[in-house]
This record gives structure tokens, sequence and C-alpha cells, in this order.
């Protein structure tokens, strides 16, 4: 459940900066289909990648959790 | 880095609630010695993990991340 809410921030925050997925993947170091699970909620991401794409979105991890808390 | 922050404030808001690793573990259905790993920042937690503990300690994500980015 949190996986998937994670899942659809992240899908939405990165479309507004305009990337895609490899574009995201490669700035990060992960695999494409990694962060394709990862928008589905199939893969519950740790901490430290959720700080990494935090960082590549440019955005806060506080601010990554208001848009996951007020999508719920 | 960001998991040694992430043991920093999970230790501060356990102790915070009066609550100690055993208690704290016992509820979320976590090893006592796994929640001592994390506060050393030996472990990057999931973000499932994240969310059970937030929950047992009362406190959103969103909330949770304010201290974090706030002790940095």
């Amino acid at each position: 459940m949190i996986d998937k809410k994670y899942g659809l921030t992240l899908k939405k925050l990165r479309i507004e900066k305009g990337l895609s997925q490899e574009e995201l993947a490669a700035r990060v170091g992960l695999h494409r289909t990694y962060i394709s699970q990862l928008e589905r909620g199939l893969k519950s991401p740790s901490l430290r990648t959720i700080e990494k794409i935090c960082g590549e979105l440019c955005i806060s991890l506080t601010t990554f959790m208001v848009h996951l808390e007020k999508d719920e």
C-alpha cells in the first residue's frame, strides 16, 4: 500500500520534471526496470534509494512525503 | 549518511515516546537487534519499515522527515 503510494508519487514528480524512466534511472544509477517496478508499487525502496531519487528530482525528503501523504 | 540521520532521528523520537528498543521492536514485529542496527545507521530501512515504525511512533512520514532533515 505504502509502496503503491510511493510509486504514484514518484511517477507524478518524475513526469513533472520532464524525465523519462530511462533518464531518471541513468541519473540515479539504477536500472530502468527497477524504476518501473517502483512506480508500480512492486518494490519497497530503501531509504538510500528514496534519497537518491529525491536528489535527482531536486526535492527534499519532506516535500516528497508531503506529496505522498497528500495523495492518499 | 542518510541512514545515520535516520538512526539518530529514530532514536530521538523513540526515547521521546518513552519506548525501549525492545518495546518498539515488539510493536512493529521486528527484532530488537534490527532496531539497534537502524539506530546506529548500519541498515537502510525499506519504505515499508519506515512507515511501520512511524505508525508506532504516532507520527506521519512527513513529520518524521522534517525531524530528520532539521537535524542535519
